[in-house]
């Protein structure tokens, strides 16, 4: 299996290099990694081939000369985040929509000039960003669309493409609405949901974290490590399983950001919890307030999906899999 | 108020240029018409001031054009059909969605240039086609958009964009999906829905009509005089009540072949019905047995917009609007 991700050098892209090479025994291992984004990702320690290239997906000269490499598997994670693409709607809809869809439009090349027989299996990377309020308790799996911010409406874009490239036969795919992925290593992004991991990372690395929204906010949550595993899981997928619904929401974990502050309480004490420091922010609280608390996630978890049952299991991935200090 | 029809050349883009200038007391008036399609529009009776051009819609050039104008209302009705959407990849994609984009972007580009002072009223004709299988007995407003055919996905495809270009503030715009449109007049079309206005128009008209798929197939249809209807209701409703979801299903008739020619039996007898001759075409019964047969459409009667109550009714609608011969 030729697999290549893009995006391959943000922390997802990072974990699912990772775990195509771990040898789990449930995933679809590579025989050869392509790993495109902005800037080179690190090289893997791997002995595989593998090959590493950097570019802007937006132009279309890129797409042509990846979907050239003819991935079996190609994991599509590259976008600006939901922050950036509220603030720079022209870069937003370039990269996270429109690069999209020259990514399918040189893979439909491919096929075509392949006489059909080249068609590489897609997952992309979506978010639960593509809906909007009002929302039922939980969403099912038959929920409206409705975005609310640009980064969703790209999102929920890129997966209609998706799925008619997908029934017309010119590729294989499936979009992953990821939850928000927590708690992220590393340091804070642009994303608006960047505050549910700094609550949780700074803290227990002895730093300060701010808080902008009100701690009864609701969200949903799976670890970074969750978020490799869907994509992993997807890849080993047979997509007529999906019956022509392409776009799967995946299952998580729904906590209040209290709820998430008790289980780092539980399992770090009251003096790595003083560290959050509530500070209202009108333009994240705007933003936040438009995001989905809640899923049945019942298509994706009947697929064989899984993630966290508790926010704690969160908190303890986090520790095995990316703290660095000690508690 | 200065009103733009794109698409004004077709069957409903020529229904509501008559609407807008019969002078209906329930309808927001035009001091001034631009009708835009492929080849020129039919000029309307009218002393007011009619600009009629045509041109290719997937032209950039072309969408430029048209926001210079800055019409105040823009109906934007361009699309190539269903059928053909289905066979002209390329061509659906190109027409259909990318034409789509590029009008916004013209339009966003005229707001920017006007300081922000410049923002029309889109109204975009989409269609019961966004929806794909399983459905519910009757579709809701919270329902998901899977469509199973190009067209549905291209029409998708707009309606994010046109409510993201919205919430932004460049536009304010609102997409309308009709119902198939019944009975339409003149001849028949490349639409795969064709065939459910053929069977009554043709017989009316002493000629034969194919119809491809079972009497038991159930259909969700509107007359022309309610599709141009529900575009002018929406030309005078404040889209702030739209709450952000801007993609409204509008009201319609539910109702199966069999009771379509029951109605045409009832009204023009038996002799008339007879010249409606079974054929079955696989092509058509694929496509039209992954479109939706029902929907509550609560949201958009809500807010006012109304259709017919029997497909008897729709037909009355024919025989009183288009109809030439005598029955």
């Amino acid at each position: 299996m030729r697999m290549m991700i893009i995006g391959a050098a943000g922390m997802v892209g990072r974990k699912l290099t990772q775990r195509l090479l771990a040898g789990h025994a449930d995933v679809v291992t590579p025989t050869e990694l392509i790993l495109y984004d902005m800037f080179d990702a690190p090289a893997p320690d791997t002995d595989l081939p593998c090959t590493i290239l950097s570019g802007n997906i937006a132009d279309k000269a890129e797409s042509e000369k990846l979907a050239a490499f003819h991935p079996d598997v190609i994991f599509h994670l590259a976008s600006i985040v939901s922050g950036e693409a509220e603030v720079e709607f022209d870069k937003g809809w370039q990269i996270n929509a429109h690069g999209g869809w020259q990514l399918l439009e040189a893979l439909r090349a491919q096929h075509d000039a392949s006489g059909g027989t080249y068609r590489a299996k897609v997952i992309f990377t979506s978010s639960i960003a593509v809906f909007g309020p009002p929302f039922p308790d939980a969403i099912d799996d038959d929920f409206l669309c409705a975005p609310q911010t640009s980064y969703g409406a790209q999102k929920a874009m890129v997966e209609l493409l998706l799925a008619d490239y997908s029934r017309k036969g010119f590729v294989d795919g499936m979009s992953i609405r990821l939850p928000t992925v927590c708690v992220r290593p590393g340091k804070p992004n642009l994303a608006a949901s960047s505050f549910f991991s700094g609550i949780i990372r700074e803290p227990l690395n002895g730093v300060e974290a701010l808080l902008p929204v009100s701690d009864e906010v609701r969200h949903w949550h799976a670890s970074p490590r969750s978020a490799a595993g869907f994509l992993t899981h997807a890849a080993g997928l047979d997509f007529n399983r999906l019956e022509g619904r392409r776009s799967l929401n995946m299952p998580g974990l729904s906590c209040t950001v209290a709820e998430q502050i008790e289980a780092l309480r539980s399992l770090a004490g009251e003096k790595v919890v003083s560290l959050i420091k509530p500070q209202a922010d009108e333009h994240i609280i705007k933003i936040v307030a438009g995001w989905p608390r809640n899923f049945t996630a019942a298509r994706a978890t009947a697929l064989g999906f899984s993630s966290e049952k508790s926010f704690t299991d969160i908190i303890k991935v986090y520790l095995d899999d990316d703290f660095e200090g000690t508690l």
